[in-house]
Parts: structure tokens; C-alpha cells; sequence
């Protein structure tokens, strides 16, 4: 690792500001940022059994450096952790572990970690303080950034939760060293977006980066991670409980959404791959209603079949169900106005905007000639 | 029922502000408040078997005498229908019931119905709205004000949960004309907290109007409620996330939720009585800790009597546990800051202050003491 510095961004939500440190060796420093935050000199962490594996040891180590003890608490790895079992029994062991108002839960981990101890600080006490330190990339660019939490439900996925803003986020690049290659690739979709929705300078970047940035390059990363979450933060102080303009940020996610819940929330599909297709779904539909090119649509599914991401159903391992009922999937989004499905598209790379005016018919016909490509 | 007509008390919350109605009938007439609120003419009622007996169908009828369809879910009456399965369900039948982000639930009930389906909005797709009917005394003049929310845990009452303010609550008094007398007995125990709290005139004017009160006198009953609603407001308004003066309204609640706890949340003992005979605690604490003169702890001891409450330790039916356990059971109370218990104690009659300088043997004789009593 080169001696680069953490780089710093603020995401600007009044009283609920809080800034993101972007840069290597994050966890190993954790608590010498960290301990201006707590009331007193403890803390619980909230982890899953892989992440415990590859970062909790360097984590305790560097709390009790800052004289802060710590007591942790590791989860099943997996997307399935996020349920009402979990968050249950996570509050009921936080509880006992005697967390109170003012105390501060650490969370480590991917977005799952993040997601569901996030949820879990939001309603204990009605609501204690949180530091994410995001070990995934898709976790560091998208979920750490903006205050969503929450946990899946047989409806669908992220359907109860609250909007709580972190104190902290540490970005670590060194962790995304241990990351598996299909989870940097997952979280590289979320990055991806942030040049699709409105930066198109970005995406130029990002196309001629790649090689670098799938290479873990630590400079390169530093500044996509940057760039992504300035991007995000912009989008969320603007409209911090998405009532408008955040929903930009869902391009490709009524279509993603429906594929994880057409394949169970399983290995068959993570949700930056889902994220992926959704994507280029978008594109591809905006350029079927004439509303970008079809040179657009083309390129942004390049970039990202260069990345090693899924950009279209048939690169979805085993069966999907009909065009109907991924349809139907995607009205089980949260993004659902009176129930017309709001959806995300484009006018061209770096030009994504809101709609709700795409007809039932355009819309199976177009997810028909997507399930025959 | 005299023409009385509905007050109105504004609770100031900036973009989360909203008005309380107070007066006869607005269940009645429930359709004609709820409808500007809507953004499309649906909603979801929750409420309780005793409740929905009482007064769904007349909430029903004027729901769609002004347009508005409406779905019930009718939940199991008491305090432990305040939990994590009830939780859970419910928000699966909301979600079944196709509760969107923009729709409103009304929580028709008490506190128990109130809080559960307030957090239940509050984490249903991050939040939806709520409006509040609600139907005993102790909820019109407590926790329909200040937008606390939440389930008990077995290691405490309301230890999750969240802030979400409604749109709008409806105080129905003709509602009370049902409510059975105990009940109406320990709401009576929220609104003496107000004149215990920082309001002597208020105190003395229930000292002579308690048994108009009791009797269920309307203009009695409006002005109480108000003069409550008014307190309550004021306080939630310098501190709606309880971080200072909040805290004062937890006069009582310390002892009370104790002693909950000991009697198992049970019939032995109802919510405004374990405040009744917390508040007494509290003054007798400030009396023996020189705080506050004997008369004032006697005086606020015999209009609770005079009100039908219990205020003491003896009144409560069945045996409590030591001294020692019951001060451990304060320990699990939400209001513990570094593991120092915190009170609100008294100088006076209308002067109530907080405070965390209660030495742990000053505490265990005091609850000794009071045991013996």
C-alpha cells in the first residue's frame, strides 16, 4: 500500500452531518477515530462471520489502543440475515449487553452488516448512534452513504426499515483487498450508476479506469470511492427522505429488485449484478420508447460487461419466471406511487431522470423481447 | 353531549408540526378531518377488539361518508400486544393490504394500539403516515402528543421503537363515555403530571375539579385534556428527541415502569397507576432528600387518592419483589445515561427538575422504606 492519505467527504444533512474518510489502512486506525464520538469508552461492534475472520482482531486491537473496549457480536454471513429473526435477536443482545442512549454500535461489514445493525440502532432506545465501517465496495459507494437501513420481508426487499444517519463511515480500501472478485465486481455496478445517472465525465473516467479499478489499484479506488459517494451525498442532502429527487439513485433498481426476488435473494443473482442488468434494462427500454439512443444504451452495457457484470437475463444462471411475473415483482418495490411503477430512465449517459409514464402494455412487451435476447 | 365544539392545540414541530383536536363527536365525524390529509381515498384502520366493539363502525361510516375506503385490522386488546410478533404481523398485513409510501393508517385505541401501529408506520417503507384516534384518557393526554413510538422487549417497556410525529390526532371525549372507570382513573394520573410537573394553578384547578373529572363532565373533560396536550407540547417542542426537558416528563415513569416490570405488565397493575405510585415516589424521594417540603409529597399523594388511585407501594395487589430488585428493574428503564440512574425529582408542587445526584444507598433505603409503608 502507497502512503495515501484518508481522503474526506461530508455529506451535509444539517444537524445529522457526518463526514466519510476514504482511504487504506481505515480499520487499523478505527479508533483513534472513533473515540471523539463516545460518551464513554466502549462500544459494541456488529459483524458477520467472514468479515470477523479477515478484520475484527485489527478492529479490537486498534479500540483498545484508543482505550475503548469493545464487545462484538457476529452474525451469519448472507443476505438471509437480514430479517425480523436477526434484528430481533440482535436488539435483544444489544439490550443485554447494556447499550444505552448516547452509546455507540459499530458496524462492520457489508451492506447487510450495515443495513440491519443501521435498523437496530435506529429503534433501540429509540435510536443510538452508529459508525459504519463498510468492508465491501458496494457497501462503501452506496449503503454507507445516506442513511437507509433496513431488512428484507417475504413482500420484498428493504421494506421495513428507517432512515438513520451514521456518525462516522470509515471507507477502508485496504479491506476490499480480501473482497472477493464477484463482490468488487457487484459493488463496481453501484459506481458505474453514479456516472449513468449524471456525471457522464465520470462514467469517461470510469471506462478508461477499469482495468485499474477491477485491479484494486488503491489510488484509482480511493477516487472512484470518492467521486461515488460525493455523487450520492449531493443527491441525498438535497432530498434526505427521498420524497424526489433521490429516487434518481434507483436506476436500475425496480428491475433489479425483481430479478433478486425472482431468484430468491440468492448466490444466482447479488444485488449489484442485479443492479447491473437493471441498468442496462433501462437503458434499453428508454431507447425502445425513443427516449436515448441505442449508441447509449450499448455503451453502458459494454462498460459494464468489461467490468465481468451480468447485463442481461439470460446471463442469469437457470430459470426466470414470465415477463408478467417479474412485472409483478417490480410493483412489490418500495418505489410504488399509487400503485403506478415509477421508473428510472434516461435521455442519455449522465442523463437519467423520473418517470412514471411508461404504459402496462410498452412495459410487458418490452420485458418479453428482454426474457427472448 | 352539550354543542361543544373541537379545540385545537398545535404541536410545533416544524415540518413534523401537526394539530391535536379536542372535543365531542370527531370519531363521528372523523371523515371530514382525515380526508385533506389523504392522497388517495383509501386507508388503513388498526385498532382492538374492545375498541373496534365500541367504535370502528361509526369511524367506517364517516370514512365513507366522505369518500374514503377503509381495511381493518383488529388486534387482541392489552399491553402484550405491544410486541415483536405483533409487530411483525402487522406489517406483513400492511404490506398484504398494499400500504404504499403518501398512504396514512389511523391507529384507533389506546397507547398500546397507538404506539404499535405508530412504529409500525414508522418502519413500514421507511415510513408512512399515521393519524391518531385516540380513545382513553391516558392516551388523549400522553402519547398521542410528542410522537414516541413502540413495542416492549422482555427486558423492558417501549425499549424499541422510535420518534414519528402523526398528521394528526382526534381526541374524542365522548369517547370516554366508554372507557371503563380504571381506565379513566389512570389517564387521570398523565394529566396530574402536567400540574406536577410545572404548573401549580393547573394542580389546584383539578384539586377542584377532580370530581367533575371523575364524572365525565365534557367541559371538564376539554379543558383538562388541553391544558394537557398544551404541557405536553411545550415541552416536546424544546426537545422532541428527549436529549434535555423532555425528560421531565418522565415524572413518575422511573418507579412506575419498575414496578410494571415486577408485576409482569399485568393487570395488577395498569400503566397510569405505576405513574401514580411513581409519582408519589418521586415527591416522598424529594421529600426524605430534603428537596421538597412533606406537605407538597402529601398533597400530591392525597389527590391521586381523592382520584381513586393507588399511591403506594401496598396498594398494589400481590407481592413485589425486594428493595434491590426493584431498583435493578429502574436500571433496564430507557432514561439511564452511563449507567447513573437519572430521576426527576421535585422542589415543589409545579417545580419538578432532573437529576442524576441520587446516591445508590440513599435509593435502596428510600425503596426500603416505602416497602414497609
Amino acid at each position: 500500500m502507497t502512503s495515501l492519505t484518508a481522503e474526506k467527504v461530508t455529506v451535509d444533512l444539517g444537524d445529522r452531518a457526518y463526514n466519510i474518510l476514504v482511504g487504506p489502512d481505515l480499520i487499523a486506525n478505527a479508533g483513534t477515530h472513533i473515540a471523539p464520538l463516545l460518551k464513554r469508552g466502549r462500544v459494541v461492534i456488529v459483524t458477520d462471520e467472514n468479515v470477523a475472520d479477515r478484520h475484527l482482531a485489527t478492529l479490537e486491537k486498534s479500540l483498545t489502543a484508543a482505550d475503548i473496549t469493545s464487545q462484538a457480536f457476529v452474525l451469519p454471513a448472507g443476505e438471509k440475515t437480514k430479517n425480523f429473526e436477526q434484528l430481533q435477536s440482535l436488539l435483544s443482545d444489544l439490550l443485554d449487553a447494556g447499550v444505552e442512549r448516547g452509546d455507540l454500535i459499530i458496524a462492520l461489514g457489508g451492506g447487510v452488516i450495515g443495513d440491519l445493525t443501521g435498523f437496530a440502532a435506529s429503534v433501540l432506545r429509540r435510536g443510538v448512534d452508529f459508525a459504519q465501517i463498510p468492508t465491501s465496495l458496494l457497501a462503501q459507494v452506496d449503503s454507507s452513504v445516506g442513511g437507509k437501513t433496513g431488512i428484507n420481508v417475504p413482500q420484498g426487499k428493504n421494506l421495513i426499515g428507517a432512515f438513520h444517519q451514521p456518525r462516522l463511515v470509515l471507507a477502508d480500501i485496504s479491506a476490499l483487498k480480501t473482497l472477493p472478485p464477484r463482490e468488487l465486481r457487484a459493488g463496481y455496478a453501484e459506481v458505474v450508476k453514479y456516472g449513468l445517472i449524471d456525471d457522464a465525465p465520470f462514467f469517461n473516467w470510469l471506462e478508461a479506469n477499469v482495468e485499474k479499478l477491477m485491479a484494486g489499484d488503491p489510488q484509482a479506488l480511493t477516487q472512484a470511492i470518492v467521486k461515488s459517494c460525493q455523487s450520492k451525498a449531493r443527491i441525498v442532502a438535497q432530498d434526505e427522505r427521498e420524497g424526489g429527487v433521490r429516487a434518481l439513485l434507483n436506476l436500475g433498481h425496480t428491475f433489479g429488485h425483481a430479478l433478486e426476488a425472482a431468484t430468491g435473494f440468492s448466490d444466482r443473482l447479488i444485488h449489484g449484478e442485479g443492479v447491473a442488468v437493471g441498468m442496462v434494462l433501462a437503458f434499453n427500454l428508454s431507447a425502445k420508447l425513443g427516449l436515448c439512443s441505442g449508441q447509449d444504451a450499448t455503451r453502458a452495457a459494454r462498460h459494464l460487461e468489461a467490468a465481468g457484470l451480468p447485463t442481461k437475463l439470460s446471463d442469469i444462471p437457470g430459470d426466470l419466471p414470465s415477463a408478467d411475473r417479474l412485472i409483478e415483482l417490480m410493483g412489490q418495490d418500495k418505489k410504488v406511487v399509487d400503485g403506478t411503477l415509477t421508473f428510472i430512465l434516461a435521455k442519455s449517459i449522465g442523463g437519467a431522470f423520473i418517470t412514471r409514464d411508461v404504459s402496462a402494455s410498452d412495459l410487458l412487451e418490452f420485458m418479453t423481447d428482454q426474457k427472448a435476447v
